[in-house]
């Protein structure tokens, strides 16, 4: 292969410079005031993939916002890789602790990214992982190296629950067909210790809301006679967990995979400091579930956590009110095994039937997705193994997450191949928070190892 | 005593006319923009008590608006009856939910006032009762019968918290010196069951704030593997009730007074509907402290409610979040002798205890006040009761109210004497909200009433 080390040197700037246009797009999926930004990012998603060498590069419409779809076939008869990622970001709210304005790219250096890092929404998850295939690709093609077919599917409702997805996918399976799924949506250790996602969890996500009387009432006239919906909401949700911090529901681990001694114990041979991981957080303990370690408690358990929560007077000053409703957003991270569909329906019937007299309770299930995991015996797990070994100068650990990417088990049932997840961002990178950003050296690292992927899949695929 | 229903007849439209003129100004105090209305109500207000036969009236000036204040000495050896009342009201909005313009009164019958009721901003809260005094003190002057003392304390800033009153009371001690204060600034039970307040409520008003990691996190990287704020919060509320729904604050019920069997089935004589109750609630059940009924439960108990609650994510759709804090208002209704500053420190400590690792919390105390029990068995009491059963017929019921006058306890600390709560509006007259009226049978029962108040006292104080 010809020295990409060179490639990079000379248009590193330029790559740099192309990903801070689209981090300037702010294609926000969950809020309907920055639609057309949306739909301007698929666009630009789509000329990037025609300049990095796509023959043909199209907006597939959906119900909801549309999927890029491009592809380079060099030869049917050879491997298929199909890259997965998403143009659409999170919201970027809390807005003011963001130290630059989230749509407005700066490059900073911090303490683990000293070369600099892109703060942006998006820089991280996904514009920025998702943009080194496209200048992955754009190197193999402009050096004439490519040495298999490769296909993009790239949508922009990831952060709303790829809603449209499925459909995409179950209406053009030969379209997609391909020998592997290849998504930099995940992240790995840390930059000198490379690993590679071999579990992601699943997801259920849901709106409570808790109705008592009929309208606002006066606190002194009514408290302490009337089921107060807040209180009772924080009873709800309290008694979701039990003292040891396992969740109440009944059947929820029913089906939850059990991980063996051997599995846990090689687990716990990642490194990790308790103490930095405190400090970096500012808290002076963790705190979870009985009988695990944090590094369990995040990948291999599955988990429940409001994500929100509101009701009553929340301004300024105070009011003496007991309010009519209370909501709460709710997500659980399940582990392999456990269908979100099934723990949603058990979420919902055991939830209500914590209601108290005096109030009424509607759940309303958002979205959700299975958990994957990923073999590591098969080719593409060598391959990519190979492929960091060659740009980091060591073997990457493979590692549970305890993230969820719920289409990954949807591309399984639909296209029937696998998944491999090559993530170079960092856990520290504020994904979904203030100041997200993506380190230099990360993306420029991504659009180095990439390449090698192609390389080393084709061979071992022969 | 001269009969009064032969003036009041002769007078009863003159006297209804006054209260119209009174509350087409809009002496809104929460809004700048009817300052000057505010100011041209305290002028009437003084004129009317020079007409009714005050010797002097005066426009005493504060940090905020003035506070009326009239006498008519007789003999400085009789007693004296102080009569507090507020020439201030709330704000008319939403005014587009009004039948009629908030401060152009019209009168029209409703099921409960047949003979007609005045609506207008104020008509009951407080103008409308204020001027019963106003009025009785002129039946009293006029036919030569006044056997006591009577002083007025019209203040213009109680909807907006009495802010400079108490500097007033402070510094007037003497000018100010009775040996009952007299109020109409409450309700009774129905015109056929007439009642009398006897409690009001304390108040202590708390913010509080848990934090957890020092930002919002991604739930699936870190959900299950550190405390989530809003998590923590419910558990912390949830734990402020015990399954009784008893408030589980070390010491809060130390200084609760124990109401004796008799005083508890005496309430309970109070006509009361359950189902009506829950009827215009539309709840399918009371909710509350075990052991209690519902009319025990807003007045004699004390009770602890969420007011708000936010944290993370609130907006359209979902976000998997670990919000870094979660907020909540939380308020507690006192009894008498509960003391409010004591309470509040009760709460701090306890709520702060219940934090789990991995989170800190702060408690803002908000404000408060002193809940306050009317004796019954002193002479004013004897004296409103027996006016009552000389103007209704019937003996009235004591009762005692939910809510909050924090100024009464101010009252009696600053000026040694107890305040007696004769209030002639009902529940139904919408104070605080659009439409408020005061029905005109009222009006005239409460100008009729007094007079034998003032008579009763006297006698009962030789």
């Amino acid at each position: 292969m010809h020295d990409i080390s060179e490639y990079l040197a000379k248009n590193k700037e330029r790559f740099i410079n192309e990903l801070i246009q689209l981090l300037k797009i702010p294609s926000v999926s969950a809020d309907p005031a920055y639609s057309q930004d949306v739909i301007n990012a698929s666009e630009a998603v789509k000329a990037s993939l025609l300049e990095a060498g796509c023959d043909t590069a199209e907006i597939c419409e959906t119900n909801g916002y549309p999927i890029v779809y491009g592809e380079k076939i060099i030869n049917p008869e050879l491997p298929t890789i199909l890259v997965y990622g998403h143009y659409d970001v999170q919201p970027a709210d809390p807005i003011d602790l963001w130290n630059s304005p989230p749509f407005e790219p700066v490059i900073k250096p911090t303490a683990l990214h000293p070369e600099g890092a892109i703060f942006a929404r998006g820089a991280c998850d996904d514009k920025g992982q998702m943009y080194m295939h496209v200048k992955a690709l754009e190197f193999m093609v402009k050096t004439n190296q490519l040495p298999c077919n490769v296909k993009f599917m790239i949508e922009g409702e990831e952060e709303v629950g790829s809603e449209n997805l499925g459909t995409f996918v179950a209406e053009n399976k030969e379209k997609l067909a391909n020998d592997i799924i290849l998504i930099s949506d995940t992240g790995m250790i840390a930059n000198n210790v490379p690993s590679i996602t071999t579990g992601l969890r699943g997801l259920s996500y849901v709106e409570v809301e808790v109705t008592g009387p009929n309208r606002d009432l006066h606190s002194g006239l009514y408290g302490g006679a009337v089921a107060n919906p807040i209180n009772v909401l924080t009873k709800m949700i309290a008694a979701l967990h039990n003292e040891n911090n396992h969740i109440t529901i009944p059947g929820f681990y029913d089906k939850v995979e059990d991980i063996s001694k051997e599995e846990r114990a090689e687990m716990a041979k990642a490194p990790f400091s308790l103490e930095n991981y405190k400090k970096a957080l500012d808290i002076n303990a963790v705190y979870g579930e009985k009988g695990y370690t944090t590094n369990e408690r995040n990948s291999i358990r599955p988990t429940l956590d409001v994500n929100g929560i509101w009701g009553g007077y929340t301004g300024a000053g105070a009011k003496t009110v007991i309010a009519s409703k209370a909501f709460a957003k709710i997500s659980m991270r399940l582990v392999p095994h456990q269908d979100w569909k099934e723990i949603t329906e058990l979420f919902k019937t055991h939830f209500e039937s914590l209601a108290t007299d005096g109030v009424t309770v509607k759940v309303t299930p958002h979205h959700g997705g299975q958990g994957y995991v990923t073999p590591i015996d098969n080719n593409a797990y060598k391959a990519a193994s190979k492929a960091y070994e060659t740009t980091f100068g060591k073997t990457p650990i493979p590692q549970r997450s305890g993230g969820s990417i719920p289409i990954v088990s949807l591309f399984e049932k639909e296209l029937k191949s696998k998944t491999i997840l090559m993530g170079f961002g960092l856990d520290s990178d504020a994904i979904h928070s203030p100041n997200e950003h993506f380190g230099v050296w990360n993306y420029l690292k991504g659009i180095e190892t990439i390449p090698y992927f192609y390389q080393y899949f084709t061979k071992l695929s022969e």
